[in-house]
């Protein structure tokens, strides 16, 4: 369930072939803070550029597509969004500005906007306190919903999510959708966001391909007083944290989810940097694939990524056997391999440099990742 | 044929289990110059250690296995190189160091390096002018040996390469014998080196995986006087440009070449790493893979690698179909689609911010591809 003052809906209104949901709405009760953090790609889709324009004011809706990025579709894609919004304020009966924007799908294809404007008021019509119809309205080729909810005081935090998964023509997108109905200010629902997807989000590398389109939003109905900033904090890290990590866990085409541990880097930046290099090796993501623990391969990506490194001072361990120590091979491959074959494992890389520490969370690379990637727009 | 003055033999002495050629000897008649460029992955192989540090002095042959990278290998590594170029030095009556060394395999398993002395003798003996076996020697997963030639006045710059390919648990890992007849001192060496290897090899990105054990090496014997630094210059361009182009077309697992233009960037070292950007895309080498025109993808990467790219002044084209331009989605998905089902094709991106260009050559990336790297080690 959402929290107070949030309703939702979700309904199929003819932009995916498959008659899957495809469009969701999220109203608040009355216009309400926000906060919003958005992909940083020059290649902005059209609904993050109208959307990242609404920072700073109240919002009272949001509306998701799925099926269509509307991304690089140049003014037609500007004015889909600017039918939408109109569409939804007439059916709200606020200003235009206060409707925020967001789609996922394929890239540069025309968007059909009649489709969402025509369905918008059966859609607003629906709204209740229930995710399920939005969680599912948002997703491409997701396997399943993702939704998490953490407590603040007596308020609640609520996220939901589509993962790092693609359709055969569309971009690794991201977007999450949370509510709460905690007291915060703007500025303190900013800062608190910014940080719960710097720890959640920003260390989910599945294939390094960055999408037009991601953005994650963040909208608080002030109904419940009496949670700290500190409580809305950890309660919003765990809801992104535990997002971040479904989407890790149904990445396209992944087989086990792998967590990039780094530490002993010269600052956590570093970590996060060296983490990601060995999450975005495609080589050692293949091996991941067939429990094959080349951790030559992992030693190879931080070597790239960091050129100072001192393999004396550096350990690599899979599944927690160290099988890299001080300079030479170690351990038993046996071992590590028989932890790879898990749903989850770990590597590890110490690298005895300084303090810094991050894990980052990615996927295998697999054949079916490739075959649902080769095809699509023609 | 090599050039004057240089001989070469290829046998198999037991390192590859499947019994194909696995070490190569290449020997200058006397110690000659020579020119080397090496991977800069700070998880640098023993050999590239050996090998770099002979830089500036003369030398007399070059020891290569493939099959086993001796990387991360530890000490172990190091005794093993020792031990290589002890006995190439005793059977070549010379200093050892005037050996250079190169592997290309596994990373992190120990080199069999008894496989190797006790077949150098033999290998010694079997030195003729041809390039062929030695060719053979150096492939890993490679389709075919690579070889490739040019006239700089009656001098000639001869080349051998291995590709960007790998076995099961190995890293991409590309390595080149050149040598010349040419009379060159080893500074204008060097830089002829250095310019040709900028504009060629320095131009494939296959997977985007730094080699522990990239590199090239140039040997020059001084036989033949009369061509000037600009011819062989020349001459080393086009070797080492055939070369590259060899090593894309028979990358791992891929099925065509595909050529990424990037004119109009800033400048010419930005034009490289926008091209290289489009090229390391996984998502858009897994649609080449399928031949669909996703340009979307292009731009993806385009704008994930500048954020400062202004769409409005921005085309892409693939196999000559301008796809996008000035904003706006535009042309038949259907003439590039066409184009891409071709063995090679190219996708150009003019950025129209600067007089910038450059070309990068890469691969599709298919599922052979993760399935020949999803095991191996174990």
């Amino acid at each position: 369930m959402w929290p107070q003052g949030v309703r939702s809906a979700g309904i199929s209104c003819g932009i995916k072939r498959s008659g899957k949901l495809d469009l969701g709405v999220l109203v608040a009760d009355e216009a309400v803070s926000w906060a919003g953090t958005f992909t940083q790609n020059a290649a902005a889709a059209a609904c993050v550029q109208w959307s990242r324009e609404r920072l700073g004011a109240p919002v009272r809706a949001l509306v998701v597509n799925s099926g269509n990025a509307n991304a690089c579709t140049g003014s037609a894609g500007a004015r889909a969004v600017q039918q939408t919004v109109t569409a939804a304020a007439q059916a709200l009966e606020c200003p235009a500005e206060e409707i925020l924007v967001s789609s996922t799908g394929p890239i540069g294809i025309p968007l059909n906007h009649d489709a969402i404007t025509s369905a918008l008021p059966e859609t607003i019509g629906a709204l209740d306190g229930d995710t399920g119809g939005f969680a599912r309205a948002i997703l491409t080729t997701d396997s399943y919903p993702k939704v998490s909810s953490s407590r603040a005081g007596e308020a609640t935090v609520v996220g939901v999510a589509k993962g790092a998964a693609m359709l055969a023509p569309n971009m690794a997108t991201m977007l999450a959708f949370i509510a709460t109905d905690a007291v915060l200010d703007g500025e303190a629902l900013q800062r608190c966001l910014s940080e719960a997807v710097d720890y959640s989000f920003n260390r989910l590398c599945i294939d390094a391909c960055e999408s037009t389109n991601d953005a994650v939003f963040l909208l608080a109905t002030s109904r419940v007083p009496g949670a700290s900033e500190a409580q809305v904090d950890d309660a919003l890290q765990h809801v992104c944290g535990d997002l971040a990590l479904k989407m890790a866990r149904d990445a396209e085409g992944a087989s086990k989810l792998v967590r990039v541990v780094v530490e002993g880097a010269h600052d956590e930046a570093s970590a996060v940097r060296l983490a990601k290099a060995v999450a975005a090796s495609a080589l050692w993501r293949a091996a991941a694939s067939g429990g094959d623990p080349n951790w030559g391969r992992v030693l190879a990506a931080l070597g790239t990524a960091q050129r100072s490194l001192d393999l004396q001072k550096v350990s690599v361990a899979i599944g927690g056997e160290v099988l890299f120590d001080a300079g030479e091979p170690a351990g038993s491959l046996a071992a590590a391999a028989a932890a790879m074959h898990e749903d989850e494992f770990t590597v590890s890389c110490s690298l005895g440099g300084g303090d810094g520490r991050a894990e980052v969370l990615t996927s295998d690379l697999t054949e079916r990742y490739v075959a649902l990637n080769a095809g699509g727009l023609t």
